[in-house]
């Protein structure tokens, strides 16, 4: 029976190990995984012996898990997506050239075309080699009374959308003809070594002349690389993607497209330019078919990015019984309030703390970092032990919290102290995964440092929630419901995310763990102007609330720091 | 009294030197130029000893000599030029940020811009830093509902003129608000080294994988190079110049433009596309104002490029009285014949000769070259004396055929040929100079190859001028005005081209010389979109007669080669 486990990418069932096809589970993995999980065929990977050369019959790994690299959260809930009607295309008989014909290739592909803006000189390029090898037939893409590029007839034409997020990337190859999503695949934002968060990236491009030529050229190199890969994937060439929708946060937006972001760092935080932008991919580095365009989402402030507003769209919102909250958790964390007609955000600073940075033994989530750390009897099981991820601090502390163990027994207090003389590393650390344990040799470790740096960023989500709310003259138990997105959205256990106070306490029906919405929100945008037009009419809508210089933010926040669920007590 | 002479570029009194303010004329020079030329204060540089360091008080050089490098023909006959209708700038007050005014700099420009399309993000990356250099003060260059770029308040936006001939390029600079035109330079197609003609440069391409991405790319640099040093003149930076028009004959054009050029180069002569094209400069290579676009007017066939519907409607062709002849005499050499409201263009593969290619002491026109040899008594008289220019072979076989010299004294026939025994090199070539007198010590001749290579020029200019003619039932004396654009048509003495039969045998009167319209008709459609819509429908009205494969063209070829001035006869 094949290994196929649970998606690597979905839900809180899962195994962070390359998916294998195994041999029987081992006692370890009976008492680690749930029946159904075990009857799924999830099995750890950490118990399986790789094989050796000419083993291969015995355990065979498909072939994508090779393309988790970094998981990044790749699937959303996915609504059917359908035919573009951001692009059109159509398939063209030419007329051959006869000796008192001598019209250019462009004017013999008939009337029709003679009405829109012809292509880029380097889309044009491929025109009389298509012409001449398909009989004089091509097929021509068009958007809004210009020709974009052309393909050979018949073939599908591919869209790339990627979620550029400041720590990672998620990208996907849909076919635009079918809406079906061919390949999809994360990354790390290369650009994370310049700093780990927004402000610390802004502070380097501001120190460093010329450094935001060249953090362009890294990410445009990444996604070029993407791009390449999800087409081997899908048996494709890059070539066959003609047009592309980027989403990202302002800074990452602005970083991308090599506009200043000096005015990001400093209040009142502002962008360049928030509208729509749609830039020719070579512009930008890509090389994708000539002639292909890439779409941006308007945003709607230096830290309300088209991101949030693809999420907005994916999930969507106006559509949600009200009051609804969403939230985009990531090392920036956009949170959007909407009560009737009215649409309230704000950006909460929260850190790349819950994507595994500021963290001693933090990693991101990638195949072998600690999933989850249960509590069972009077001592943890863990699953997985490289390093902890920030998925873990929080499962941690919430199993902690919530189940009455290290907080009950006096271990930590709700400011997120170590007592003195327990578990180890009084005062400095707690000891997760013993070093006999450790697949290192070495202790993993949760430092007060590490519970800090939660605190923080979880502190900063819940002020903010707060300070929409009363802006609503709402209260949270008011909320009709939570929709949570974003890779961390997704991993975390909700009632664990209550019990620590990143979340308020209402009942778990409530809250909706959507995936990666903003992933599935560029999708939606790359093919469907209607959703283009929808998100620029909403991001027009959306009122920002800054918290950085608002009155209350410093007694919310300091309040909502505490490891408790209801912190306004 | 300073030598300025006549311009350097302009008529048939022309001296080919450097122009200087000089001592009274030597014998020699009121041997060879006219009272009237004299009295104007011209000069020839080779009887002037140039000056040593210190010296230069009394030999002044003005600046604009050193512009002339090669000699590509900078000036036409130019009627006022108005400031520009292509482009529209609007100067913006900006409200600053305040706390409660976070919006994006883009969206600050007011409620006017936001009904424009917005400008590249290069041109966005330069909207913060030049706002708050400048008080919030901007200028915006828009066109057609779409911003290209910003400039400092106030600054008067420029635009680059580009005649993109097959050897030579002529460049102007022009302030885009008053028309004038700040500064020109010529310079050397760097691509005829892969061929001299269009269809050699054709058959490279084919040949050459990867050849059509560098000869684009050394055009650009050519230009860039020409955009650069223009600017200086102007002192102005390139960054200024946010518009630009390139014309250029199809194969040119597709060359520069990076399209396939395969099918340009066997019948019947496909071009890519013919309607006119609008580029962002930077994927041409050219850094200009980010944001600025280079205009390239439609194009009529494979041999009949923009170029000459520049020519055509800076010469104003539908006001001329008709008939009328149109030539730009070049490389290749295209006609129009205007009849009522009936247009008929060919175009007639002249070669290089007459630019001073495929000449065995050919040179292009360069300071030194020689520009004229006349026959004074029984001898010939030269101007200047390195190597024989294609206008000096011209000059030649129009002094012999006219005045009776060679022809009539039987040392050449109306078939080329020379007569055996005569004058110095009997049927290999005839000594124009003397070795004794040639500045590098060898004799400059004429060979019979040379004429003959004259004599196919100018048998298929007038052999395209016969068919246009018959083609529209008339005769050549029929012709109302014969108008000669481009360098050579300038340079050429009338008299003496349809002496040799090049042009038909009309009164004088009925001639026009007009330099290099095509590089008038891209100044004008650089500044006027009203002119840039003439040029669009001018170019749908054109018919189209292709020689190559027209059943009289191989007829009224070989008679047209004959050294007559009515070969018909």
């Amino acid at each position: 029976m094949p290994c196929v486990g649970a998606s690597a990418f979905v839900g809180s069932a899962v195994c962070a190990c390359a998916r294998l096809r195994c041999p029987p589970p081992t006692a370890y993995e009976k008492a680690l995984l749930s029946v159904a999980e075990l009857s799924d065929g999830v099995r750890l990977a950490c118990q399986i012996a790789l094989p050796l050369a000419g083993d291969a019959d015995e355990v065979e790994i498909p072939a994508e898990s090779w393309s988790a690299g970094q998981r990044t959260h790749l699937t959303g809930q996915e609504a059917p997506l359908h035919r573009s009607s951001a692009l059109a295309w159509t398939d063209l008989n030419a007329q051959p050239p006869l000796p008192d014909d001598p019209r250019a290739d462009w004017e013999r592909l008939g009337p029709g075309v003679a009405a829109l803006l012809p292509p880029s000189p380097a889309a044009l390029a491929q025109l009389p080699g298509l012409l001449r090898q398909h009989g004089w037939r091509v097929r021509l893409i068009h958007q809004g009374g210009r020709a974009m590029t052309c393909l050979p007839p018949d073939q599908a034409p591919l869209g790339l959308a990627v979620d550029l997020g400041t720590t990672s990337l998620a990208a996907y190859l849909v076919n635009l003809e079918t809406g079906q999503t061919l390949a999809a695949q994360g990354a790390a934002n290369p650009q994370a070594p310049y700093g780990a968060d927004v402000i610390a990236r802004i502070a380097a491009s501001m120190q460093q002349a010329r450094l935001g030529a060249r953090l362009q050229a890294m990410l445009s190199q990444r996604l070029q690389d993407l791009a390449v890969a999800l087409c081997a994937a899908a048996g494709a060439a890059p070539g066959e993607v003609v047009a592309a929708t980027i989403v990202g946060n302002t800074a990452m937006h602005h970083l991308w497209l090599g506009l200043p972001v000096a005015h990001l760092g400093t209040a009142p935080y502002v962008p360049v330019i928030s509208r729509a932008l749609t830039v020719p991919a070579a512009a930008l580095g890509l090389h994708l078919a000539p002639g292909a365009e890439v779409y941006h989402p308007p945003s709607v402030a230096g830290f309300v990015g088209g991101d949030h507003l693809a999420m907005l769209l994916a999930v969507d919102i106006l559509a949600q019984p009200s009051p609804v909250l969403a939230l985009d958790i990531g090392t920036n964390t956009e949170i959007t309030l909407r009560v009737g007609e009215r649409l309230l955000c704000c950006s909460a600073a929260s850190g790349p703390a819950f994507e595994g940075a500021e963290i001693t033994h933090g990693m991101q989530a990638s195949a072998g970092a600690i999933e989850r750390v249960t509590w069972a009897g009077h001592g943890l099981v863990w699953a997985d032990h490289r390093r902890l991820t920030a998925t873990g601090v929080v499962w941690g502390l919430a199993c902690w919290t919530c189940w009455g163990t290290l907080l009950e027994q006096g271990h930590l207090t709700p400011t997120g102290a170590f007592m003195p003389g327990t578990l180890g590393h009084p005062k400095a650390a707690f000891e997760v995964v013993p070093a006999a344990h450790s697949s290192h040799g070495r202790a993993i470790t949760l430092s007060r440092r590490d519970i800090s740096a939660v605190q923080l960023a979880k502190g900063a989500i819940r002020a903010g929630i707060k300070l929409l709310l009363e802006a609503a003259n709402l209260q949270e138990h008011d909320l009709a419901s939570v929709i949570l997105a974003g890779a961390f959205g997704n991993y975390l256990t909700v009632e664990h995310a209550v019990a620590i106070g990143l979340l308020p306490p209402l009942p778990l029906v409530r809250f909706r763990q959507v995936g990666n919405a903003a992933g599935m929100g560029a999708k939606r945008l790359l093919l469907s102007n209607a959703e283009r037009s929808a998100v620029e009419a909403l991001s027009t809508r959306l009122e920002y609330l800054e918290l950085t210089t608002h009155p209350d933010f410093a007694d919310r926040f300091s309040q909502a720091i505490l490891l408790a669920s209801d912190p306004w007590d």
